[in-house]
């Protein structure tokens, strides 16, 4: 059976030997000292290692069943679901007014990213009523807040978001589900959306659907859109439940994996709904919603990643398959550990050094969204949205890529299921497709994000890469050379692209949006290499003044160097990719494929 | 529910058009006219199109079942099965002594790709059989040949490889399965196989097992294996069945893909076996198999990689999401279809670039087959023993890739079952994994092949891509610099990566296994780009002559031009990881992982 040990140590040494978040001056960050963090990644782990992850295998077995309109989860889910609520750990980051603790966003995704990697299809049950819940505190009115807010931040009622329908998903101006208004200012909605997480299932008392939907009358397409709380079963003045809604479960989809999530048909018929914010403004609200689940999609491949990591290390040094051809590391038994192998070296390396590397570009980005939302900081709100599709698309599809290669670790025994590694990819694939498939985001990233406020947001991140390299600059020539200098070369080649876009990308739209793919994976690799940078920099200083972990920050930097000669590099690939433009890519007549 | 169009078209242009199979000096090549070879993988083609690949889904659906000793394969494989039998696939390329039809490999690889495109988990069952078959024919007793092949070339007795133990894949010299001499000449055979692909099923009278064993007394580890046959039932000295042998499937395991071949675990006790060829060069009769099965799996890769294009492509064309940028393609309709978008045709033509280059590499790779067994050719079977991981474990990953990239263009669509994108990628990923892992096909490239009789294979290598460019080169502006000029580059950087391995592998033998992934890499894109190369300036001469089918031409140097733009720079990455060397790769304790 697989195993997982939540990343306590890596957390807090970016947490703190990193970020040194203390030091920051952001509300709510005085309180994070090491002793504090510690204690609730701690409690967490227990709680992800002990509870959570071992259901994780029931779950891909068991899946969900549809019966008589009702869900059932996979054995146990219910139970773990009731000690994360009694733990608190649902309403980590909310407002204490609605029941919550009212961490930051940084500690939150820090504790997220052990929950995802324990079981990511029970996780999103929670998850989703975080976005849901998110959506409802930006844009609800108060007594939508009073009603809903209470009961979705202590995980008693969960939520959903409903934006795909059968023929529409990226293109949601082609939506048909319909809302009518009626006399008490409520809505009937009406229509059908599919794949929905954790649409119907077991273990809440009530679902809270936020549906997107088109008021009759309103403007065409995607300006027509409106957003609509839409319970499962409807809430009495005095909070009591009420009535069945018209809403029901039509179909539980087949899917590749993260069978214990219940991905839902949903049908909506004359279903009482209830607007939030304006008419017609539906997808401001819903992206509230989508970014911070963007975010949390990121951190799955993340998760993903990680947990299939440390089951490939595990069966890399177990497993005695051939030996050394430097010599024999383990004379008294038949072969040596698949470790001793430099091509297991590689793979386990890459996997690594990107985990570690996409844990502190996922913190750092929460950091972000900590200076946003809790000191309005529009300069950090700018940039955090720049990055949203690189820490969504990115990480998904290199968290994805190492689970593979996790898998491969293990040979054979990484096909067949019993060993977990299959759910691990199966799984981890979801996170490329929903929440915007990845060739979306890099959609997103160059034609809106990149240009967004003047482009203020990606120059800022520039200036940001090359404030880093002069701080650090000529302090030690071999950090120079092994860190300062392919930072330097990737952050140029990803300066190269955008001024590449922005000379060819305005004759002809084309030649940036041919290479926007090859710009979101170049972006990534820059950000991981600024990460690595600062974290073995950190490193350096604790050995400089002389840490006792001495393994520990020497591995790190190790690490680093890794990713920075054998990672970091790609970038110039992606950019001769992108300067070769459009006309090989778009030169064929569909009809000549 | 998926489709599947043999590509019988390009087939033929690859065969005659590029290759110009009539014009080679080989034994048998010269009857295989367009018309012949047109007939032929037509009539292959409709049976895959037709019989074949409706069972693919149903297959993956309903699995094996395994009752009371009894594998029961999916619904309809028993019948197909007869009717690929009936057609005389089977026997294809085998001898006409034992009832085949003799042809040579080329043709039998272009048929073994449509086959494995259609259905690679029923395909299975005939291609173990073939490799069985194979090593008999090279390493059997006249006896043995006379009693086996003719019913195993028919396919009435199916055949198995039993290579894997529990506890060692890739280590066979960990071996435990015992071989005990008997008085009649014959050995008793006990021990546990697993993984055995096609191990018990419903659709043979009779299963030859070949395995590999250890007779007592022998030399320590792989010097001391033995290959022997082991049939499920025993052959009476008339030919007809006898007695039940002691071999028997005692479980199936439960995979991520290929659900329609049983893969067993087969249990030996005192089972009657006889040997192949002498005792303890077990390992040289089987070597016979794994290299015809490792050119085999590499076609699985292009073959999955092949079919879920084309589905990715028809569903580009049919799905109406979003507006083309640069004006409205479907003015009639609510959106254009999503092959408008920039993003899809990259990973279309990723895709596309691709099945195209490997199908030719692979069809080169059976000429050179045929040269060395038709015309004892030794320089040509120096070459494909070189080429052989490369095929394996170059084609099987960008393969792998591919499929996803198919599933990805279906969005949330491609993650449900439903649509049959799923399937292809848990079913192409096995073939990075079986017939040794990738990893081991890119040891037995630098490790062993690299340096064979001399670095001979490897320099006519080079030759024959410096002999290519200089013959074409200076009779096209653009062709030189379109394809000779990346092609030049390319193979720069695969000699430039040969000569570090040299100069850093002697001191430091990690050096080169370190780069040996990215050296299997580059080197298949080198071979992708000299197919692409030659399928260009056929195509051109084509058109010089005036053709009339100008579209197909057209296209397939607009394809080559994309692969030479877009995938051939990826050797210059790989050159650079290469180059950095072990060090940062082999820098950790296991410890400190």
């Amino acid at each position: 059976m697989p195993i997982y040990n939540p990343p306590v140590k890596d957390t807090q040494f970016l947490l703190h030997d990193v970020l040194k978040i203390t030091d920051m001056d952001v509300p709510g960050y005085d309180e994070l000292e090491a002793d504090f963090t510690d204690a609730i990644l701690t409690e967490a782990g227990k709680l992800c290692r002990d509870v959570v992850q071992p259901l994780n295998v029931i779950g891909d077995t068991e899946g969900c069943t549809l019966e008589n309109g009702v869900v059932r989860t996979p054995a146990g889910f219910k139970d773990a679901f009731e000690q994360v609520k009694e733990g608190g750990w649902t309403g980590l980051d909310m407002p204490e007014q609605y029941g919550g603790q009212n961490m930051p966003a940084v500690i939150g995704s820090a504790v997220g990213e052990y929950f995802s990697a324990a079981n990511q299809a029970f996780t999103m049950y929670q998850g989703l009523t975080h976005g849901a819940a998110s959506a409802i505190l930006a844009h609800g009115s108060e007594q939508q807040k009073d009603t809903y807010l209470p009961k979705m931040v202590s995980c008693e009622w969960t939520g959903t978001m409903n934006l795909t329908e059968p023929h529409c998903g990226t293109d949601l101006g082609l939506m048909r589900t319909k809302a009518e208004p009626q006399a008490d200012g409520s809505y009937k909605i009406s229509g059908q959306k599919i794949f929905i997480s954790a649409g119907e299932h077991d273990m809440a008392d009530n679902i809270i659907h936020l549906v997107l939907a088109k008021i009759a009358g309103g403007p065409e397409g995607i300006k027509g859109v409106s957003l609509f709380i839409v319970p499962k079963v409807l809430v009495n003045d005095d909070g009591t439940l009420g009535a069945r809604n018209g809403v029901a479960c039509g179909n539980i989809e087949e899917k590749m994996g993260i069978h214990g999530n219940s991905t839902c048909v949903m049908n909506y018929d004359d279903a009482t709904g209830y607007l939030i914010g304006d008419e017609h403004k539906g997808m401001r609200a819903m992206f509230t919603m989508m970014n911070e689940a963007r975010l949390g999609v990121g951190m799955q491949g993340l998760a993903q990643s990680d947990v299939a990591y440390q089951n490939a290390l595990e069966y890399a040094k177990d497993r005695l398959q051939g030996r050394d051809v430097t010599g024999t590391k383990n004379p008294d038994g038949p072969a040596d550990p698949l470790i001793v192998h430099p091509d297991i070296r590689r793979s386990l390396m890459d996997q690594k050094s990107f985990a570690e590397g996409a844990r502190a570009f996922i913190l750092w980005g929460a950091t972000l969204l900590d200076q946003a939302h809790r000191k309005g900081d529009k300069d950090a709100d700018g940039l955090v949205s720049l990055l949203t599709p690189v820490i969504k698309g990115f990480l998904t599809d290199v968290g994805y890529d190492n689970t593979v290669k996790a898998q491969q670790v293990y040979g054979g025994h990484g096909y067949i299921e019993e060993w977990g590694m299959s759910q691990f990819t199966r799984d981890a694939r979801i996170a490329q497709i929903y929440e915007g498939a990845n060739g979306v985001q890099a959609l997103d990233l160059v034609g809106r994000k990149l240009a967004q406020d003047g482009g203020k947001h990606v120059m800022a991140f520039f200036d940001l890469v090359k404030a880093q390299i002069g701080e650090l600059k000529g302090q030690d020539a071999a950090f120079d050379q092994e860190f300062l200098e392919p930072l330097k070369a990737a952050s140029k080649d990803l300066q190269a692209a955008g001024m590449y876009f922005m000379q060819n990308g305005m004759t002809n739209p084309n030649n940036a949006l041919a290479g926007s793919y090859d710009f979101m994976h170049m972006f990534g690799q820059v950000c991981l290499g600024v990460m690595w940078t600062r974290m073995a920099w950190a490193a350096k200083q604790a050995l400089d003044a002389g840490t006792s972990d001495t393994a520990f920050y020497e591995t790190k930097i190790a690490t680093g160097r890794y990713f920075m000669a054998r990672q970091l590099p790609a970038t110039a690939l992606h950019l001769s990719r992108i300067q070769s433009g459009a006309d090989t890519v778009m030169a064929l007549d569909a009809a000549n494929f």
